[in-house]
């Protein structure tokens, strides 16, 4: 069976297995006080060109947002999203549970805009409704898709004149970075975003992301709620050990550039056999229409998603690669599928 | 420097390395739905002799303890707890931020009894307070001592007559069960505890909670509370893989036994050195009292923690022993202190 | 100034004035255990013809819709809305401050089908995202349309099915009952839904809703949720004397009757005058569309509310009737608009 | 039966009551915008002296704790209270279901001292524990005590430094600050407090609280929280015609003094028939010692509650007196008591 079902189907990148094993008799103190996460997050500051951001590690991605936001928000504030937007649909209420309200509206291609922030901050006017107090986007987006610089600017700039806070999901940000359209770099995201996190756990690691916080006003106490939400691991070292290692040599992007590269290949190859895409992706998660004939067929040939039904006869699919996919995974499927037509 | 600051200094024991780096690049499903969480949660029911038992894995503590409890209860229901209960104490109001109020009293040397649970519940009689909904305790206890099978037995009672849950946090169970004066096994639990947990952080885990529900009435939908608060693992197998491996061959009570015997070991070799005990902890949590004159010495030789003020002149600290200290550690720290006394 | 506000801009009612002075001295016990609030239960019983429901007062619309659902969920479940249901958008988030989601599609005149239920509860199938759990819709709705009892009775089928709790706000129940088009009973009430409400403050209540619970289920410790909220007034007896007062002679429902017949009245009055219905309600809110230019000229002769823009050149309005409206008020204002025009 | 239980057995003041028949037909805007909040509101800043100050109108005292503690703090920061306080004791976890814990320690005759404070914020000092971010007191305490201004410029002077908001829980200040020994004003409260409440249900309103934000921190979208937690009352010019209405001619104090003045007069008389005080109120809450075996006549007597069990053969119970008790009640009473023993 072919693997595209997701990007964390395996545990970790060989890199940073070997630093688990080679530091694992290490006595270090708890809960992310050692030097290898205080080593970590001076990579991120360095990467991303920020020297006094605070980074902090953090197990997973609903743990993350939800301490976050949950941590910058004041009770009557609300989160404003993508109606597709992970906080809004795949978190199990995880910021309602916060007490916090997200409020969406759609989003094409699972993309906010000014336009959709301002008909939200608009709709909201007085005391009898929720005060929108945070706008929510994914880098990139559960469809795929990515902001360039010019779009995340203009949210950015919204976002500042009306005192949205500007935060940043990375679950995928290396995939989205290195995307060929994507002209954004992780020097620009301290500049534009109020905070955001570099995923690791869809990126190589056996989990974690890291949480930079670029403003002041949202620094104050943060590992109170992260020890709160019970996100503080014992053996914090865990995290810093990996995102140490990633952060090298360019590791990080170059994970999500291999992704990238095999998703292309294999859209360009499904293309080719005849199917369209549900939505243009340019990163490690395709969306390939199906005739529903043919489900029975993919189910044989590899692991993938469904994502919505696009007519009465056909389906769209989700692919993902990731850094454990291969060439040969793609060249083997795509050769497969064209016999089984 | 020897090391007694705690049990989760190190990384984790070689045989769960072992199987970590093992099955490493294995394809799995996430979130804890693939064969090693099955196949661990299995060799539980097993250990615990309760085939109807539902097994979860968590990665934290505190994370478990808020997940269950914030489950469990109604939105007026309060949780009993020892007044060091570390639910009470050490987990930044978690579970007051799923809005349950923790309920306490004094309890000596760290334990609940049927007449303090029973004061607690006589004291809140209406809706004007909170209702009583369950007792919280630990084995071992903040202060390492250890709940017998007679006293779990009458609060269980007292329990089940006052409609109370009972949870046990079991962040120490190995050590809680092993303890020479507890005769309590885990077969027991099931019968006298609604849920409990089998604590893998501190028992030579990366990391890992292993929560059993037992009562019929908490089971439904707890998958669902996990993704709320931010605990599902996207790579969930490594919870299976690490406790599938801890959960053979004894070795889950074996390395709590080790603790246990290297920690009354260095008690009994600090009170041959003069050094009373603040509380009778057979377990690996041990709490000498120590003149305050003496404390930069301990400085210099040792990692522990400050409980707390004895008197003017004294201070109770805390050693911890783990699965990873050796005969060694004990002899060289013995000596070296006596040396320089 | 004519006053097409809304339904409570007056104090309350005669009756209920005389009867709150003629009992201002008595001495009764707090907190709602007072005999008035006893009577009034019983009359509201007899009313619904369900002597096993449990009757309780609050004092706002907010708080009881608050307090009933947060009381009668389980942390991951969700409430199924309207788009334009007053728990999404006109309670400042206070179902979300509590932990639980609200999930709306649009609704066609404000109002919930079984179809729109059923695809709400098809598209949340897992543990990865809320639990629908109970279904809250209004009647009459927010637009002033009302559910007749088939379709209540179709959307109650479905509930039960699903194991959704179903709970009807009913702040201006009165109106929607006594709509010409509406052949629901109180008496219906108990049958088809687990919990309602009958709204006293946009009734002729100085304030004070009362909450029905039918389902045993949920009757359990519910006082305990009021006093937890901050619903319980402390002179609960307000509460009793005003519902004993409006629950006698027809009342209740004769308030609703006057009220819908008035702005019936507005309605024909003004089609004559060549303005359009927004939405047909037949009830005390009316939704006349108004040329742009002409809102001037009603800033000046009444208070009313903006609902939305229609178009570029015209708006749709609220105009809403009360207990307090008199005949002449209706024919005054429409003889005054159309001597303006 | 003479009526001892509470201040709040009754309607309202007539005062109180003759403001509300006379304005009930007025049209007025809903939410507290009419003109009689304003009016309230600016004869309250002007009492206190503070010109600035932000006032708000809520229905209870539950619900005023809640609605401003939780909009005060973040989401880890706790409350400081005394063990018997109001939020802590009897407000059926109110503040926890905000998501904020209250801590404590046992405070005599039911007053925090700076000693107490520090001793709390002392042993709160990382981030495995909550913050200590704000102090709640009551003036009169739940016990009848008072502060003086020393004492409570010593706190406030403490809570400063340690950059901790000041509360005061007002629901009996009337009372606290017209009590003999209490050097006090309503004008000094501004200085020294961050923010209080003008109690108005315990003196003689029908029910309401004022609250009064100081501190400028505090003071931003605070209408959004009463909204959130179900205290904006639609016809909130209740609120402010009857707090117009108390506001003037000294009537709010004079009421406090009202029942002081024969809550002592019953003290001096049980105390002449040899009932000691359980605490020594000069309040209108005073708390004899009874001997159990008079229990059976007092309950013939008079309503009243039980405060504690002080021995096996005695009992403090509470006597509470109001703006509606009258002296003959006292002599009534104290010579059918003394005629009965």
């Amino acid at each position: 069976m072919y693997n595209f079902r997701n990007d964390y189907s395996e545990g970790c990148h060989p890199r940073m297995l070997d630093a688990l094993v080679r530091t694992n008799l290490e006595v270090t103190p708890g809960y992310g006080t050692d030097h290898w996460c205080r080593s970590a997050a001076d990579r991120i500051r360095q990467a991303v060109a920020c020297p006094q951001a605070d980074v902090h590690f953090l197990v997973g991605g609903t743990q993350t947002n939800q301490t976050a936001i949950a941590a910058f928000l004041r009770p009557h504030q609300a989160v404003i999203a993508a109606a597709t937007g992970h906080v809004n649909v795949h978190e199990t209420g995880a910021i309602e549970a916060t007490g916090h309200k997200v409020i969406t509206l759609p989003a094409p291609q699972g993309k906010l805009t000014p336009a959709i922030i301002w008909e939200l901050v608009r709709s909201h006017p007085d005391e009898h409704m929720v005060k929108p107090g945070l706008v929510y986007l994914s880098q990139s987006t559960e469809l795929g898709t990515v902001y360039t610089k010019a779009e995340l600017a203009s949210i950015s700039s919204l976002c500042r004149e009306q005192g949205l806070i500007l935060y940043m999901d990375g679950a995928r940000l290396a995939c989205g970075l290195t995307a060929e359209e994507c002209d954004l770099t992780l020097e620009d995201l301290p500049r534009l975003c109020d905070a955001f996190t570099l995923g690791g756990t869809k990126n190589g690691l056996l989990f974690g992301e890291a949480l930079v916080i670029v403003s002041d006003a949202l620094k104050p106490d943060f590992r109170y709620h992260i020890k709160q939400r019970g996100g503080m691991l014992a053996k914090g070292r865990l995290l810093g050990v990996q995102f140490d290692a990633i952060m090298q040599d360019g590791l990080y992007l170059e994970l999500g550039r291999h992704s990238n590269r095999l998703a292309q290949k294999l859209a360009r190859g499904l293309e080719a056999l005849g199917y369209p895409m549900y939505v243009p992706s340019p990163t490690n998660q395709i969306f390939p229409i199906v005739p529903n004939s043919q489900l029975p067929l993919l189910d044989k040939l590899c692991y993938y998603e469904v994502t919505a039904a696009v007519d009465e006869a056909h389906t769209a699919v989700r692919f993902v690669t990731s850094w454990a996919s291969t060439e040969a995974d793609i060249d083997g499927f795509l050769t497969e599928l064209a016999t089984a037509l």
